[in-house]
């Protein structure tokens, strides 16, 4: 690979957006491709709003399409992933032999998909612990974020890994390397699965998942389910996960997940992805998921019907 | 007991009306105690409109207040379980020695309950299968039913169990005694807990519950737990009753039970008793009930808040 990553970005919504703005202001060589935004973007350049101090980048590259993009080192993927059947026809242009494909998105399955299609070999993804808003075209609302951790689909971090890794800290991004991104995605989905899922089901944000004693009781039951399907999947996470994580939801208050934010504004939610996906791994693998099934069934309905 | 029931209905909204007006046409002596309804009633008399002929009784015998009301043979219980607390200071006026209490209400718990305060002794239950609307003060749209089945709290059925039974017949309701009245209420919940509780969390109707695959099987599950839960307390249910109940909500189409109208109208939903006390006395019992937990969690927080 060469002495400076060519970054594209795919899907430069919050994500997308928010994360090349950061590399790009850091001196980094971002292409951005853009659908809904890019005249908006050409005209008036991109702009994230944020308490560590506000970005405004005049001129980016903002492409309309990916052969105008062309090969790119790495290509970050900040699609929802309710928007994966796109990705097939996207992302060809952009790859050279080395270019390596990082997954950005939520829940499990995303990493598979791209491998299926472009080879394992390419594969990465990034875990965001991020709270951004996209409040119009080309203008980004960060509120506080966690770390970026970032691992390569199949075994341990490599060079490249590492020089991601890299990039993302001169940029001011609090970002390491994981020894087996998915076992980081099964931990993230602990979190994700009850309070993103009660969230929507139950029309509760975290404090109220946490003061309700029957909501609080199926978050905690949920939260083992997820960790022995984890578990029957090879991924070991210890049984004391679930109150380390009850314990950093508290201080969240009235948080409400980008997953309950979508279903309430009408926008789709990526129910496979975080809540289907685990359900069928878990299951092929022998787990009892029992409540798992059960919210997995009022998700897609509740989702559906509101797509629809 | 007297040679004819007198008779009074407490909580006379469409199910006390209904079974009232058909026993007062009848020639049955029947008293209603009335709130809301009792200046149209005593003005307008009481009105059924129903494809089995309408009904309507100039005069009836409405009441404001137990005392007015006095002592009866027998006391039908058509009150909403979530009014369950009111019980205990309507009731002392309408006792005799011999008084029987009869609930038609939902659900678990409510023989208890008359039993913890009037003693096990006087009460009685009865399942209503039937389709009603109050539309209006005093006046009630039925459009459909079944059997009424009556049964003692305790042992199998004795001489006033057939007598309400012939009563009923006589005024044209299909009824009968049953041997088990608890394993009845059971039964009945086999159906309610997932169709009535899924048509709420999922916003479905019994068509719409069927057509999903995952909430269709999702419903099997919820009716597969109650029976398990209904064998840990002694009352057997066979597992190929799940096969009946599903072949015979197939026709009701786009049925929604009366707990998904009066959620989605903003109306209390008897969450206690249809979900809540079949769920406490099931995992007592130490049946596996964890999807019945979590619908439990999620219609307590959609029905507290739609309350609220």
């Amino acid at each position: 690979m060469k002495e400076k990553f060519r970054y594209g970005i795919v899907g430069s919504g919050a994500l997308g957006g928010y994360y090349g703005a950061k590399l790009a202001q850091a001196g980094g060589d971002v292409h951005f491709l853009m659908r809904s935004d890019l005249e908006a973007v050409r005209r008036n350049g991109l702009t994230v709003r944020s308490k560590d101090g506000d970005i405004h980048l005049p001129h980016v590259n903002a492409h309309g399409s990916p052969e105008e993009m062309g090969p790119c080192d790495v290509v970050l993927i900040g699609l929802k992933t309710t928007s994966n059947a796109a990705l097939p026809a996207l992302i060809p242009p952009l790859l050279g032999a080395e270019t390596a494909l990082v997954t950005l998105q939520n829940g499990l399955g995303n990493e598979e998909f791209l491998a299926s299609h472009f080879g394992a070999r390419r594969v990465m993804g990034g875990l965001c612990f991020v709270c951004l808003n996209r409040t119009a075209p080309g203008v980004i609302e960060h509120f506080g974020h966690g770390t970026l951790s970032i691992g390569e689909f199949k075994g341990p971090p490599q060079d490249r890994t590492m020089r991601l890794v890299t990039d993302f800290q001169r940029a001011g991004v609090e970002a390491k390397a994981v020894q087996s991104l998915i076992t980081e995605r099964w931990r993230k989905l602990v979190w994700n699965i009850p309070f993103n899922g009660l969230g929507i089901a139950a029309a509760a944000n975290v404090a109220q998942v946490l003061n309700d004693e029957p909501l609080h009781a199926a978050a905690r039951a949920l939260m083992a389910e997820v960790i022995d399907a984890a578990g029957s999947l090879g991924y070991a996470i210890r049984p004391d996960f679930i109150d380390f994580q009850i314990q950093r939801s508290w201080p969240m208050g009235e948080y409400r997940s980008s997953s309950q934010i979508d279903y309430e504004a009408g926008r789709e939610v990526e129910v496979e992805s975080i809540w289907g996906e685990p359900l069928r791994q878990g299951r092929a693998a022998g787990a009892a998921t029992p409540r798992l099934e059960l919210l997995y069934a009022l998700l897609k309905r509740l989702a559906g019907r509101r797509g629809a």
